[in-house]
């Protein structure tokens, strides 16, 4: 069965402000000092997709830059422009409808733009184990991350092993847990991290949309129909916006029968924040991290990133200093996740050339 | 007799990078926010100096950008360009010279560039009886400003009163003092900074160097000689890069008779580093003190300095953050004097397009 990949690129964001601005999002940023993320997932897939069979849902607004920055990895017609961000149920279906519509049935693995991760070859297995995993059982798969701190920031996925197989079985779906829960998920051993990582048959994962949220599917068939028509931009345009949000965890993994979970050690990062770069960079001696143009004098445990200039960091400890496009952000490592205040600040005054 | 103002904008300087730069050192930096500093000196001589009798002696190198920049203010016959950066003794000669040759003999005041003035009425008033006191009694005239605090950053003045004369006679010069000596000064009450403000006339000027600084003179009198004919241009090319480098104080002032000095208070300041920008911003009640478009959120005495992007300055306290055209710096306002370490550092690692 013909495997395809689909990468998840619509996300706005604001964690990386400046660097990342609402026209240059995440996941165009080159945060490991190699490529920019997207072009990472792209790349990373070749042990198990056939490049040519790789899609990419980004909204239409970034769809341009999106051709530009792939530098001829991905066909303009393997971009797959979402008129309106309708969170990721409405994204996935919308490209297994284009699968099972223009290509064939096939086994699609479905992807964030933006996670890190640091063992490919081993990656490349457990993917290769899921995709068996959803040709073998016809289920929803999904491929969990084995914790290696009591992370409070990710869901988690409760599992148990199947006898004789590689995957295991998901019992339960659970938020984001308080401190002391994730140690307890931790010591457990049970639980590994959601990564929104997912594998299944285009067809199956369409067959549950009819059934666990037929308004969605209702959007979709439309959407399908029109597919291969003069008419396909227009119902897509017409539709799209009113496709009801929500996330495919809440609309569907969490409420579907039989889903197997792949367990993953291969160093992922989600690359969430600032103060999470060490997955992707080195630290010098002096605990920096460093990219673009930079000059450090006594200066220690720093997250600098330079975009256009030099940045001097002179007798400054746990600080991220970035530059984007058209702003600069001095920050606390520790205080990182007040970056989307400064981003909503400047929402509400007016000021959103800057973001 | 006619009063002439000489402003001497040959200073480097690197105590603002990366707002200045070789290529736009410190004089045309916008501090106040209202002007830039060269503009402000010249239009504060205007209760006492026609504006057609200003000249600037500048390196010869900045003088494109010298006449763009007034704006009109200055003729470019009026903007003296030095070949080569010889100190203050070569520049006052030079252009107490242009005056006798192409003018006539008359009041020379000279200052620099940079410094700021905050009660002008004040400053017109006392600079009014340096003039009066040059024009009367023929010696060399400095204003020396009332301490406000014990300065070991400048050079003192030591003076007694004259007798039913406003002006005072000098008994020494000295140099930068250490902190006990300092305070010592300010409680004495006979002490003034030097602030390198000077009125004389510019025969009597040339006396001096020609008893006193002989062989400077010799250059002087070369380039006198050449000025208004063809060879002109020629003969300041050829003879002002052998001029011998010594300050105006060290080589006549120091050891003039007579001197005498007006002691003004009239809210003059240096502002010699990020450190002292209070002296011509307006701090926030958070205590920080901002130039172009900021953002701030929770920052505490914080010298934030933009250029063109927009800086977010969040939860940190104490830090200088300026962003120049090439170059961004964070160092703590208390390690304002290191900046030159920056400089230095990046000369030698042959960054210095950076600087």
């Amino acid at each position: 069965m013909r495997v395809y990949g689909v990468i998840m690129a619509g996300g706005g964001g604001t964690r990386f402000w400046p660097l990342s601005t609402k026209a240059r999002p995440k996941q165009f940023l080159n945060l490991s000092g190699k490529d920019i993320l997207v072009n990472e997932t792209i790349d990373r897939q070749r042990g198990f997709i056939r490049r040519e069979d790789i899609y990419i849902v980004t909204n239409e607004s970034q769809a341009g830059l999106m051709l530009q920055e792939t530098g001829g990895r991905i066909a303009a017609d393997h971009i797959l422009a979402e008129p309106a961000a309708r969170n990721t149920a409405a994204c996935i279906g919308y490209a297994a409808m284009e699968l099972v519509k223009k290509q064939e049935d096939g086994i699609m693995c479905v992807f964030a733009a933006d996670p890190h991760i640091r063992d490919e070859e081993e990656y490349t297995r457990v993917m290769k184990l899921a995709v068996k995993a959803a040709e073998e059982t016809d289920a929803l798969v999904t491929v969990g991350i084995r914790p290696t701190f009591p992370s409070t920031g990710y869901g988690y996925i409760k599992s148990i092993p199947v006898e004789s197989r590689p995957w295991r079985a998901v019992e339960e779906f659970v938020e984001k847990p308080d401190a002391d829960t994730a140690r307890a998920y931790l010591e457990d051993g049970g639980y590994a991290w959601n990564s929104g990582m997912f594998v299944w048959k285009a067809s199956t994962i369409l067959r549950y949309f009819r059934e666990l949220l037929p308004d969605i599917y209702a959007c979709l068939e439309k959407i399908g129909d029109a597919m291969g028509t003069d008419r396909e931009q227009e119902v897509i345009r017409e539709v799209y916006p009113v496709i009801p949000k929500i996330s495919v965890d809440y609309g569907i993994m969490e409420r579907a029968r039989g889903v197997l979970m792949l367990e993953g050690d291969f160093g992922w990062s989600d690359v969430g924040s600032f103060d999470s770069l060490d997955s992707v960079r080195t630290k010098d001696e002096a605990g920096n991290i460093a990219s673009g143009e930079t000059l450090f004098l006594d200066a220690k445990n720093c997250v600098v990133c330079g975009t256009h200039k030099l940045i001097a960091a002179v007798g400054v400890e746990d600080l991220i200093i970035a530059e984007g496009d058209n702003a600069v952000l001095v920050c606390p490592v520790s205080q990182a996740q007040r970056i989307k205040q400064v981003v909503e600040r400047l929402e509400e005054e007016g000021r959103s050339r800057f973001l």
